[in-house]
Order: structure tokens, then C-alpha cells, then sequence
């Protein structure tokens, strides 16, 4: 799986130019700009049709990847048998699978949970189905309070494209001395965290135990949830978290993080993992 | 169906309380914070399961039928028969239904555009497949710049919660005049637009052809798709538009703005509709 740029797996096709008028009390002026790009994609198992993602062109295998490892219809590399780019219908991604997790379990083990249950469906439930699938992080090293706070300024250096468009989010996934291991950019937030993971896991790095995942935006329960599945102890994101997302790190064993800005950041769950200014 | 909040669909549970370490060079100090709450909801079809949805917790119902317009399961508020909480499961949703549309005849109305087009699955496809479920927007009216420039401000001071928690997004519908008509908060940004359309889908209001849609947050394809099919003739928010938003305003009819600043914004679509400043 070579891999021409190292940190980022950005590719031309991340904006496309748009003409705009630019409306201000001077007046009215046409210009030239560009917006992210934002193209369905199909995502077939073994040729069936399984979901479209709206997503930004580029990094498709590392989506694809992430994704289906999120949906839990794969849970390894080696589940993957091939990801191919369908050759008439560049929008297409089928994924060959082998021992293919029948895709409607999770729905059906989410069910079973839910008939157990007094709240039925609740924030409770949800993080109780998703506890099945993986262990509690316990990862015991710790990262520099100082350290996180360059984290947004290192993933906005490797993001180019967010200040031409100001539309596309990025997720950045740090070793613990603040080193850039991979980085995505997409108009969903969640697209770019699958390709980011998606990208470690068809190099068979996962679980990703000591990494720090670092997102533009918000944290909603899904950014947690990927994070959870893959492995990762710290998770940072610009803005703020959702009560859910919240609840799912304190019972997942994640480091969350946010509002991290300047030298300042909000701590959220797990803080033995964060070191000085204390 | 009477509404004891004019404008706003506030509740209490818009936000969680949170306990929060706030971490600066100065030191570490415990406060309590609060979060947008994030909670599942499950809309059900006549009794079976049709969709789980992570949202903030009010306005459900506007919420089911606004999702159920966008989703083309109900074509009009006479679609609907009843939508109702589970008297058990506070987080179920039930909708019965008149003449219920199949819900996969959406999937094979797209498939059947994919099967006649030399592209296969690309924006331009979704863009035709869409355009088959309503009309291009022809509304002739005009708005204010100066009126425009107000719209941030005003979705701000009617949603209380946003300075709190940093969290949820907002969506507000306004007259030409820029009153406000009605708003909602929530996690999703498609939320917060499904609840809006939702409310005025139950009120008998659709289309909303005199209206300004207005969001917080990026334009995405499923946005504007939403405001089209609702027949909102103008869409504005403070963020950017995806490649894909602009290219379905222009299709649609629709006078799409973005980056609505202070007393700036872009027009990227319909620009007929902007009058003054000019």
C-alpha cells in the first residue's frame, strides 16, 4: 500500500473553483474562489450496494477502510480481501471481504441490549451495545499539557486547504511527542476520522494505543465512537463535545479533550493522562 | 398542535450538566460546565424500526417529520396520521402513516438516474435524481442586503444556548421582513433544519415559498436539499457551502449565501434575489 505523501492525502480534487459575488456596503465585487468538494461515493461489499457517503474525493480505500471498520462489518485488515475502485464508475469503492460480518448484527445486538434494558433506547444503551465491541482503554503513558496546546496550530499547518475554503474539516493523528503521523481533510468530520483510521488499519497498525486523534470542530458520540473502536487513549478536538460524547469517553477510558485553543483546553474524562501545569 | 413557544422549541434538555477540568498555563481548576445534550431517537413506521437519529432531545415530532419529508417517505403533513412517543420508550418516535410512500423508492429512483447517465454515481446524478421530486424554485421577490446582514445577529439572540455551550448548531426560518418565524437547536446541523421544516410541514405551511432559511455552521448538498424541497427560495449561513450545495442552489432556484458576516457575505447562486448594495 504505497503511500506518495507521507503526513496528508490530499490531492487536487479537494476544491473546485467557484465564481462568487462578494456583497459588502463598498459595493458588489465578482471574484474566483473555490469550495471543498463534495462528491457521493458508493461503498459495495463483494458488488452489493451497502451505503453512499458524501465525501470529499481523495483517500477513498482509507474511507471505505475506516468506515466499514466503524459500521463493524469489518473488524480487522485481514477481513479485507480487496478495495477496488469500480473501473467504469470512479465514484464506486467495492470491497471484497472475507468472513464478512453479516452488517445487520449490529443492529440486532443493539436490539438485544435495548430488550434488556429498563431506559430502552437512552445514551446508556448505546454506550452499552458499543462496550461489547471493544475493551476499556487502559493505555497508563502520559502527554504534556503543553504539548496538546500545538496541536491545533501542527494539524492547521498540515491542512492547506482550510484557509483557502474554510470548508473542510481535518483529523490529525499525533504520536505522543506531537509528531504527525497521518492527517485527512473532508466536508464531514466523520469522513475525515475514517480515513484517517482507515489508513492506519490497512497498514495493520491498529489498535492505535499510542496515538492522540486531534479534530477540527466537534465531538459528537460517532467521533468518540471511532476513536474507542481504534484504540486511541486521547482524543482532542477544537470545539466542543456533545453530553453523549462525554458519557462515552468517561466509560470507554479515553482522554477527552476540548475547546483546545491558545494555551488553554477543557478536560473532559480520564485527565491521569495529562501531564504538567498541574 | 399547539405550540406555547412562538418562536424557539427550547427545553431544559437542550444541555447536561458536565463536570469539566479547565486546563491553563496559570493552572488547573475544576468547574461545573454544561454540554449539548446528544441523545438517540428511533423513528418508527407504523410500529417497524426505520431509522435510529443522534439528537438533541426536543421537538421530536417536528423532527420525525421533518426527516420524514427529506427522507420522501411523506410528500405532505397529509401523509401523516398520527406521530406519537411510545408510552414506554421516551426516545421512540411513532408515525403513522397515509399512503405511505415506499421508502426504497428513493434508492431505486437514484439507481434508475445512474443506470441511464455516462457518469454513474456523481453530483451531477444525485443533483437529477433529486430534481425529479420538485420544482425549481421560481419565487421573484427580493431581499435587503442590509436585511441579510442582520440574520447572524438575530438567529444568535434566539438561541440562547449557543454562548452556554459552544455546541448546537441552529437553524432559523424568517419572513422577507427578517422576523423570525421559527428555530431550533441541536447537535446536527440536519436536525436543527429537519425540525424547522418539520414544524411548518405540521402547520400546513409548506411550501415555505416567502421564506429565508438561515444556519449556523458550513452548507452541505443535504442542506440546501432540504431547503429545496421545502421550496425555500433563500438559504444563507455563516459558514461555506460544499461544491456540491452550490451546484444543487444553482439547479434548484435557489439564491444560496455563505459567510454572512458582520455586514459581508458571498452570493454563489440567483444573485436576482439580493437587492441594495448593489
Amino acid at each position: 500500500m504505497p503511500h506518495e505523501q507521507p503526513y496528508s492525502m490530499m490531492t487536487a480534487s479537494l476544491v473546485r473553483p467557484v465564481r462568487v459575488l462578494r456583497v459588502s456596503p463598498e459595493g458588489v465585487s465578482s471574484r474566483a474562489d473555490v469550495a471543498a468538494t463534495e462528491e457521493p461515493v458508493e461503498v459495495r461489499i463483494d458488488g452489493d450496494p451497502f451505503a453512499v457517503i458524501m465525501r470529499t474525493p481523495g483517500a477513498d480505500r482509507e474511507l471505505a477502510a475506516g468506515f466499514l471498520f466503524a459500521e463493524r462489518v469489518i473488524l480487522a485488515a485481514s477481513d479485507i480481501e480487496r478495495i477496488e475502485r469500480d473501473p467504469r464508475e470512479r465514484n464506486v469503492m467495492d470491497v471484497g471481504i472475507r468472513d464478512a460480518r453479516d452488517p445487520g448484527s449490529r443492529a440486532r445486538n443493539r436490539r438485544r441490549v435495548v430488550t434488556s434494558s429498563s431506559c430502552g433506547l437512552c445514551g446508556r444503551v448505546t454506550i452499552e451495545s458499543l462496550r461489547v465491541e471493544a475493551p476499556e482503554i487502559l493505555a497508563d503513558w502520559t502527554i504534556d499539557a503543553n504539548l496538546i496546546a500545538t496541536l491545533p496550530d501542527a494539524l492547521r499547518r498540515a491542512q492547506a486547504v482550510f484557509n483557502e475554503t474554510g470548508g473542510l474539516h481535518a483529523a490529525g493523528l499525533f504520536d505522543r511527542s506531537g509528531n504527525l503521523e497521518a492527517m485527512a481533510e473532508d466536508v464531514g468530520r466523520h469522513n475525515a476520522v475514517d480515513k484517517v483510521i482507515g489508513r492506519m488499519l490497512l497498514e495493520g497498525r491498529l489498535p492505535l494505543e499510542h496515538s492522540v486523534l486531534f479534530v477540527s470542530g466537534r465531538t459528537s458520540y460517532e467521533i468518540v465512537q471511532k476513536a474507542f473502536l481504534a484504540g486511541v487513549p486521547v482524543l482532542g478536538a477544537v470545539s466542543a463535545p456533545s453530553s453523549l460524547a462525554v458519557e462515552l469517553a468517561e466509560e470507554a477510558g479515553i482522554t477527552l479533550l476540548g475547546f483546545v485553543r491558545g494555551s488553554t483546553f477543557n478536560l473532559y474524562s480520564h485527565a491521569r493522562r495529562v501531564a504538567g501545569w498541574r
